[in-house]
């Protein structure tokens, strides 16, 4: 078995973190593994939407504090290596948002520092009840501050910082709440859950959908004005595609579209 | 009767999209009747706080298909007459923003695509029960890009962005639980409930809810450092105000203030 | 007793807000005390967290209404005061995100316009049940745009808009629902819960809430991949902390850490 699994199943493409007896952490095998899948997902047009979902009895517990500290032998005490690693790790994070496909989030058990940070870094996320989310690196002396970039663009602020300071995790209820994940779902019924999340937006235009992403992320970093400049323009390019035109003639002429979908 | 109907109680207009055959659209008509309309009440010191409203059975349902599906005979296919709209949509939407008076949506039945949009223009939202929110272009294969500006700043990101993959609604509930409307009240009492919101503000120094919206909106896309730079001023502009040293005065001396409102 | 009282328990500093006659307003001495208190406690390493409370039946009432009017008298009218006035408010609210300490607000009774603002501006809050919050000048002709600041930071924009427009005071449920406070807890028990915060957060290794804080803010006001580039080099120099090092292989060997915290 590979450390990250993929498996297709028609336009969804599933990434399960495969290391178990690890708790799936974001090692250098599972970053590689991650950020070569984005790589060529991002070329894939057959795939729509992205779930990704750790075997075991965890869904990841962040990075991996052995390989870690056994990055300190360095003869820099391990600062060349850990710089690497940090932007290997917020490359892939930020890889998710740069995908053409919504990546929807599918945790269960816990989801603790990088984990917690790779379930705020996805567009969308259906949690098993009884899921555990924390960012508790303060815990051992690591605060969790590249984590603490995706959750605090997720939750409110005292909230994040409660939860960075203390290191206490938060239950479904609450990660709902706040904004973490869009729901939970009892833990027999979530693959399906997600599954049928999935192939909701697959079933709509691509390339509606992927012109959408790109524009959500582009225009919140925006200010008003700009933000309306630039999704204005967005949405011409938008109604230029032939599907969509035959797309909102068949919604007016109140019949099922014929889309010929890149 | 007018596309757009105006109604003033007092320090209150109320606009009534007024076009229920079409769901309210926001058409060519009935961008430019509201433009006109708050260019009228960018001037008007008589009125205090806007309402917006609908006729019929919903709110607003977005653009007007019809009439985009006809812009597409032009050479261009529709390119140049696309990019005019979203422009005057946008100026509209913004518009809002720059008003001096609050603006109040009131909405009810269904509000969805730029209806939605125009919900989460305003500055206060109150419902009727029952009313269902949407940002679902996508489904016609037109993502709603534009309207997603207002919406992800009303709401967290991870619920906008199913609103806008899925296409799914939701209901008046969690539309205030995530911060697109203020609150739902019963449809027998909707109108009653904003006109009394409506007067609420009204009865305040218009000077004061002029200078501090307008602060609102400019302070809110800068830093804090910046953010408070900004503010600081205002509130040396607002103090400097006649009307209200006569409020501060007034309330040390717990009586009435005598205010010669402008 | 001095107008803000200090007394220390280990390493937390509480801070009481001592003027109840004026219900704690934001006066020029109570400003001074503040910042003078802040400017201590910046370099105090013995230090780890810090409590915000009011004597009396109220935290904060917000500025002092007849200092600020006594100021009129100035040849300015006030203005040259009043300016300088925002200024100090704006330093010491800032200075609370510049402390290296997490900072606990403990509010009871009200809280309103720069008491409101105090709340928003500290990291964390604790609240009794039964506490108020309201952003009310406009009840007096000046509107809180400074507070607002502070508040719209903590809170979604049409709540913040409505608390502003309409002077409507907010309980503890609905300010612990839209991120205004963390939580409320009984009377009687408030100072042993936010003292019991306050130690939890004070168990973890100082230098690494330290390193953290300063990076929660200063990440949250940048781009996303900005944000990363700063968080991936704050964490490389946390990974190189002797103690946090320590941290890491206690965790990893199930041992307490051995820290010898600066």
């Amino acid at each position: 078995m590979a450390i990250l699994e993929r498996s297709d199943n028609g336009p969804v493409a599933r990434l399960t973190l495969n290391h178990p007896e690890k708790l799936n952490a974001l090692s250098d095998a599972m970053l590689a593994a991650l950020q070569d899948q984005f790589d060529r997902l991002a070329g894939d047009s057959a795939i729509r939407v992205v779930i990704i979902d750790g075997a075991g009895k965890a869904f990841c517990a962040g990075h991996d504090l052995k390989e870690m500290t056994a990055g300190r032998q360095a003869e820099d005490g391990g600062r060349a290596y850990f710089a690497d690693l940090f932007t290997r790790c917020a490359r892939v994070m930020t890889a998710i948002r740069a995908l053409p496909q919504p990546v929807i989030a599918q945790p269960h058990g816990i989801a603790t520092a990088a984990g917690c940070q790779l379930v705020a870094s996805c567009d969308l996320a259906v949690a098993a009840n009884g899921t555990r989310f924390g960012v508790n690196g303060v815990n051992i002396g690591l605060f969790c501050s590249t984590p603490m970039v995706a959750l605090s663009r997720n939750i409110p602020r005292k909230q994040a910082f409660e939860m960075l300071t203390t290191g206490d995790f938060i239950d479904t209820d609450r990660a709902a709440a706040l904004g973490l994940i869009n729901r939970a779902v009892p833990h027999e019924d979530l693959a399906a859950e997600t599954d049928a999340l999935a192939r909701q937006i697959a079933s709509k235009l691509g390339t509606a959908v992927r012109i959408g992403k790109r524009a959500f992320y582009d225009q919140i970093e925006m200010g008003l004005d700009q933000a309306y400049a630039h999704t204005g323009a967005v949405m011409v390019e938008n109604m230029m595609v032939e599907d969509t035109a035959e797309g909102i003639s068949a919604f007016l002429e109140k019949r099922t579209p014929d889309w010929h979908q890149d």
